[in-house]
C-alpha cells in the first residue's frame, strides 16, 4: 500500500530550543561544523487502496489543519513513497 | 549554507502511540482511506561549509548514535537539500 510522506518543521524564524538542545549537544562532543538545528516530525500515512489527486488534496488540507500547528510550524513537503513503509522488515 | 536532512520513524515492528492517535483522530474526521499512521523526527542540520563525504559520513554516525535511539527507532534517511534551510522566509 502506498505511503505519504508529510514533513513538517518549526517556522524559521521561531526560536527552536529542540533544535538549539542538540546543538549544544552536538558542540559539547567536538562536532563544530554545524551552524543551526532544527527539529520538526516527519508523518507516514499508509493509504488503502490508489494514491489520487483527492487524496494528495485531503492530505494537504490534513497537513495544514491536523498535522502541524499553522503558528508555528511550516509543511515542508509532501510526498508520496514506496508501497512499503519506511523500514519495514520484510 | 548547505543543510543535511536526517529523518527518523520508530521502528516498524513496534506499537507507534502518537501514530495510533492522529490514525483515530483522523478516522473520527471521516478520513477513512488510511490504515496506518507513524509519527518520526525529521532533523535540519545547517553546515558550516562544503558537505563532503567524511562530513556526511559524521552525520551518519551521529544520526545513529544520538538523533536516533537504535533500539526503538530506524535512521530511514539522511540527504543534502538546498543551501536555505526549508520554510526560511527570503
Amino acid at each position: 500500500m502506498p505511503t505519504i510522506v508529510v514533513e513538517v518543521m518549526p517556522k524559521a524564524e521561531l526560536l527552536d530550543p529542540q533544535g538549539k538542545a542538540v546543538l549544544g549537544a552536538l558542540t559539547r562532543l567536538g562536532q563544530s561544523q554545524f551552524s543551526s538545528v532544527r527539529v520538526g516530525k516527519r508523518f507516514e500515512l499508509t493509504v488503502d487502496g490508489e494514491v489520487t489527486d483527492a487524496v494528495l488534496a485531503e492530505v494537504k488540507t490534513l497537513a495544514d489543519e491536523m498535522l502541524s500547528n499553522s503558528v508555528i510550524e511550516d509543511v515542508v513537503g509532501i510526498h508520496v513513497v514506496s508501497t512499503e513503509p519506511a523500514g519495514a522488515s520484510v
